[in-house]
């Protein structure tokens, strides 16, 4: 039975425990400076497949293999698997998933999805719909590209705050157990849409999704910025992370003290050339469900703020003259 | 706080209440057997809108107002929104809704997205996440046409299988109030991908799907067929249906007394031309939320199966030769 707290926070009711986690990376995210705290890391980033968008598949299936596999899980120990990715009709997550008969609840929040479905699957399990769920996303960097952008082969030049779509997946296991690391608290964010236009700059886009998320949640929860260890946004990037503490300053709000960023984490911004950072539902993806959940593990972080932003728009709606519609989904993550 | 009940149903244990509904169409559809039934009718499928996205978006947003307006709601009184359809990265539902500032949760599970958001809706009722929460989708023949088969203007053949997507939506309004119309039971529908190809033959490819999670509702709640009234399909078609019917005739299971399909009820198959039925998000969802509504206020049903199916499948998928995964959920929802 959650509770709800202010306006738009949810309280679990229940222990909800992220039992365990596991992130996969491509070969330029082994790479980076996260590089060793990946579960696995593909050399190759076709992963053996004949296509991205299949490589892609390969990225999510392997990821909730693993988490079955390190947890003596088999398939039909798993009530509900909440799961979603970039592409077209979803189907990263379809294809990806097809084979494993565990009944399947697509989400679409675009680079929101780690936190959508940690988030889904936290209510179901708090309300005893679920005893055991999943959570999964990913993202390749090739098969957003051709599908966002342009074809790979084209070598397109990148502007200034373009980020790299990450090629990771990242698969979380959740459950009603007493464990270590726990929900506490979940905000569904809101549409926010301040018309920028630039499909090649979505942290501008972001950003006031974050700013409004993170403003109802410490309303709702009367809490502030140094009560927790870590704000962790999911891609905003450098241009979106710096406008993400202009706008909350606005609101006597300052998270420049313990505010990171996923996108900004996983690469080495100049050693890589990756411009503004990484992006895509796997970076967030992978950096939570590996880095983040170790330092939670070990007791290095023992409070933080997960939000991940989605950015909500299409090549369809950008080439018809569209803004950007974004969203952020929160959630409160504690260390016992 | 939902029951779990067999393998993969839930019982909801506070009432969960359908309180209202709002089922929009286009020409065609109003023009159908059930055109006196739906809420609001537009003679022209533009909407006055410059593209055939943007007309889709107008649909979605306008079933979702002018259920508010009915039930004397303003934006602020509805706790979260669930909202999907089939246009790549569910832009109808991001767009439609960008403006109205509620908590927003996209799905996608393709033309199954009515039964699934009402599902995840009346989960998040029963376990107290929301007080009130809202449940939407749409689809419309000239944006699906042109981003999954042809554009309309190249005025390609249809093959006897194919189906006409219906241009309407759905919106339904659910609360945790002591209503008359309830949803009893709930079962998260598995991936099925019995290797069917055809993408003009999608009631083949949805048909194994719907049959699965019907045959593990009769065993999870340990009833039958002609326990109830109705057993509604969402858009199989003739050929889906028929095939349907066949499968769980192996599984011993009769449902021809009692099913019908929402794609063989929304058009006049022989007189408008549609071959095998009506199919998208809107099928379902226009249908269910206006005709079966209706009936079930009126108290002609009392006892209803809901089951949308959708094909997760991509053209990009398709075109690298693979076959199209499918997915069913089902609602129980009773008279009282």
């Amino acid at each position: 039975m959650s509770e709800r707290v202010g306006k738009y926070t949810l309280k679990m009711s229940h222990p909800v425990t992220i039992r365990s986690s596991v992130g996969v990376a491509g070969k330029k995210e082994g790479e980076g400076p996260l590089g060793e705290y990946f579960d696995i890391t593909f050399k190759d980033n076709r992963l053996g497949q004949p296509s991205w968008e299949k490589a892609e598949s390969t990225l999510q299936k392997t990821a909730v293999c693993e988490l079955l596999r390190r947890n003596h899980l088999v398939n039909a120990d798993i009530d509900v698997i909440f799961a979603g990715d970039l592409l077209n009709q979803c189907i990263s997550s379809t294809f990806g998933l097809r084979e494993l008969n565990i009944p399947f609840l697509g989400q679409y929040g675009a680079c929101s999805t780690m936190a959508q479905t940690m988030l889904a699957a936290s209510v179901f399990i708090d309300s005893g719909a679920a005893d055991r769920a999943v959570a999964v996303t990913s993202s390749h960097f090739c098969s957003a590209e051709r599908q966002f952008r342009l074809p790979i082969e084209y070598g397109g030049q990148r502007t200034p705050t373009a980020q790299w779509t990450v090629t990771g997946a990242g698969a979380a296991l959740l459950d009603k157990s007493n464990g270590e690391v726990r929900v506490q608290y979940v905000t569904v964010g809101k549409i926010n849409d301040l018309k920028i236009k630039d499909a090649n700059n979505m942290g501008a886009a972001m950003a006031p999704a974050a700013a409004d998320t993170l403003y109802h949640f410490f309303v709702d929860t009367n809490t502030k910025p140094t009560d927790y260890d870590l704000i962790l946004t999911g891609d905003l990037g450098k241009v979106g992370s710096q406008l993400l503490k202009e706008l909350l300053q606005r609101q006597e709000i300052d998270i420049s003290g313990n505010h990171q960023d996923c996108g900004l984490m996983i690469f080495d911004l100049e050693g890589q050339d990756v411009h503004a950072g990484g992006s895509g539902c796997g970076c967030s993806g992978s950096v939570f469900c590996s880095y983040i959940m170790k330092q939670l593990k070990s007791g290095c972080l023992k409070n933080i703020l997960f939000m991940a932003t989605g950015a909500l728009m299409s090549p369809t709606s950008s080439q018809q003259g569209e803004s950007i519609p974004a969203i952020a989904h929160l959630l409160n993550i504690v260390r016992t």
